[in-house]
């Protein structure tokens, strides 16, 4: 097969004034450049080991017709276009490039429809997660992904990371819920993907690729997304373990029977860090903690957590405690909901994600906890059990720069590891900038090849978040 | 955006000699080329409306080298391939194009690991649905997704189409069941998607962009797919309605807080076809007939189904059955199951899917009677309520070549009225020879240009069953 050569041709030496003033007369006062502290909020994502660029344009877009714009122009002069939303991101893949179009899409948050029948809503890609699940709630619907930055990250972001969070264990990830885009290639051409059918096999599903694409095959400008009849009540439980494995085993045989709607675990360093923020008195003799949702029907979520609580009781569990009043397992699930604040009161944090088979989370554990010990530094894990989607977050002095740098070895063996337990470099977060060195080591030679020829259908130039994710 | 030409170059007159003599070389008995009798039940797949070309060389695979070795002949002389499992398509995306390669399979139909741990399952294409299930049963597990031939029909082919089926409506499409695939690019280059892991955000979703391509990107030679822990027990409940809107809205409100794994219905024709063919004795003031099966554990269907009954009971149903007896619900659902032999009896019969909204299968069954009227045929429609996913099934007289313009006339008004609703051209069969030519009404040219150029990635001298499905 030929080889596409993906080159960046050197673009004529435009001046930056000349790029400004062609976006200035398309796009008036949405254009800002070359102003440091106006660009200052727009620079990076929340990824701390990874570097930014500077942007030589930004643009706050209102519209799709915005967008056309900008990326017209950016075709025109050839000029790198990084694509942000609420820049919560968690791998860089939101940085500025030197000299790039930032284009912002947070102010495209409009909520066009929602249509109860169809149980589908379409949004401007700037809306946030949270808000839409509010505006659908007030029909009996909700929009489910919970991506732990729900109530500030965009659904556009959401989609162009094919974002996870607790519920996917029971509703799938965010590519679960998109029925169909409306994309601007690098080119400004505008195209539709997918329908508002539930079942569509026309053609190829051009939706699912977009969705995880991290901002560099198009610009999504508006989103059809499912809703879903709302869950109502949630019952709770929360089990104590001596051994991590058993609590995995304990997992393993609750989810044959039943369906929870979050299965997270922490381990013994995420309850420490927990214990002492919170002084909630887990138990420290606990290896694992074990939190548990079920979100049906109010008798359906008791019965089950009824009796989940027993069969984890059954299998392992020093403690289970349980609740059918959602404020009180509210308070129970706040021990996960805290971990990461906690751990940010320690010193500075480089959060990221894993994913290995279900059946190696105690391997994975261990693993991290001897990376940890080698290199001086503690490394809590959590994470959703039940998907096998961990979160080994590095704790480190960020003022001490071989603690830096210790972090970042430590980063690249937990890599290592997962890859070596059959995991994946990422199971919900990206790949971003942060990673995206690792891909040769998880996707083969041909793979990377056409990955890069499928790009090229895309952005033929090559504008598109150029250099990142893939 | 540059536009991408794909002209399969007019090849060096290449003897069939030559090339059967390269394929033999590498292949040894498993190739046959230019013997009638041989090729003759592998010309055509289970669409009476398309016609099929005569294959020069059939090759009947056994294992992934013997894909990679025909790939490369097929490469070397630009012969196009066409790809078959079973042959059990509805659409003629299986038909042999003159001249091709027919690349059979069904004789890779090995499955090569069952990981009941990872809840996994490793097959090779042409496995039979039914076969994995069953095989997958001896762990507790099962594979869920259950085309109407999955006793018949491969899981290469199941993914090649997406298939659906009843459960989709609580299980999903094919898609969200394949987790891996390992497939061959059309210079025999072996590539790897996905991953063993339930999330994975790594690089670009190849596995679910070959998924429902219908053999025009590689050749599956390797499928890694998800079990599910094996429903247990069966409850069913048949109702019947005097509207068809009526009962389209009892199922909108009874999937707002049921979850059942089945949701068929059948319109009056259906209904006269199947008691004339089995004296079922259905109520024939009946507009319509729904069939609902819940398959969570026996506790929770029987009391899921009796709240269905009496659901359905209160939002218009004339008539409602009900039994948490496996083999009575069997006996029930049986009607359904019947419906297209029962039509096969009454004539020659094009079988194909339109997908439209779920409040507009009213508008759809009305229309399609209108159509069925004035070309004086019977269409029979019947389908998957819950997920608007309609069969609307052309009844006519294959030897009166009149009859056969006017079915074939009726069958494009109703993919014109699909469309005319916000609809799709299928939901589930695929496009194939069938529908080809109706793309463009579905997807705009911009879209069929960037799928042109995915196609391109994929194969750049678009040898895999070239000008099909895209």
């Amino acid at each position: 097969m030929t080889e596409t050569h993906i080159v960046r041709q050197t673009p004529p030496r435009i001046s930056s004034d000349t790029v400004h003033a062609a976006l200035r007369a398309a796009l008036g006062r949405k254009v800002t450049s070359g102003d440091p502290e106006k660009m200052s909020a727009y620079l990076a994502d929340q990824c701390l080991l990874t570097t930014a660029g500077v942007p030589a344009h930004l643009v706050r877009a209102t519209a799709q017709e915005d967008v056309v714009e900008t990326l017209k122009v950016a075709h025109r002069f050839q000029i790198p276009v990084v694509t942000r939303g609420a820049g919560t991101g968690l791998t860089g893949a939101a940085n500025a490039i030197d000299g790039c179009i930032m284009l912002s899409l947070a102010d495209m948050n409009r909520i066009v429809e929602i249509d109860p029948v169809g149980r589908l809503a379409r949004v401007e890609p700037g809306v946030i997660n949270g808000d839409l699940d509010r505006a659908a709630s007030g029909h009996g619907l909700g929009y489910l992904p919970d991506p732990g930055s729900r109530d500030i990250s965009t659904i556009g972001g959401n989609i162009a990371t094919n974002a996870g969070g607790m519920c996917c264990v029971k509703y799938g990830v965010t590519r679960e819920h998109v029925a169909a885009l409306t994309v601007v290639l690098s080119d400004g051409q505008v195209l539709r993907t997918g329908s508002r059918t539930r079942k569509n096999v026309t053609g190829l599903d051009l939706t699912s690729l977009v969705v995880g694409s991290e901002g560099t095959l198009a610009v999504i400008t508006e989103a059809t997304v499912w809703l879903h009849p709302r869950p109502v009540g949630t019952s709770t439980v929360v089990a104590l373990f001596g051994s991590l494995r058993q609590a995995v085993i304990a997992v393993d045989i609750l989810t044959r029977t039943l369906a929870p709607s979050a299965v997270e675990i922490m381990d013994s360093q995420t309850i420490a860090a927990v214990n002492e923020f919170t002084r909630m008195g887990i138990n420290t003799t606990a290896a694992a903690v074990l939190l548990l949702r079920f979100d049906g029907s109010e008798t359906a979520n008791s019965t089950d957590a009824e009796l989940a609580g027993d069969l984890l009781g059954n299998h392992g569990a020093s403690e289970v405690f349980r609740t059918n009043d959602p404020a009180e397992g509210n308070e129970l699930m706040a021990a996960r909901a805290v971990a990461l604040t906690a751990l940010e009161s320690k010193g500075a944090i480089l959060l990221h994600d894993v994913a290995v088979p279900v059946h190696q989370l105690p391997a994975l554990v261990a693993g991290v906890g001897q990376i940890a010990e080698r290199h001086e530094l503690t490394i809590a894990t959590f994470g959703h059990a039940a998907d096998g989607n961990m979160h080994p977050t590095i704790v480190f002095d960020a003022a001490d720069s071989h603690a830096r740098h210790r972090a970042k070895t430590a980063f690249e063996e937990v890599m290592d590891l997962g890859l070596s337990l059959g995991g994946v470099l990422s199971g919900e977060h990206g790949i971003g900038v942060l990673k995206q060195q690792h891909l040769p080591k998880q996707l083969d030679p041909g793979t990377r090849n056409l990955t890069k020829r499928v790009k090229h259908a895309f952005d033929p130039m090559n504008l598109l978040n150029p250099g990142r994710a893939l």
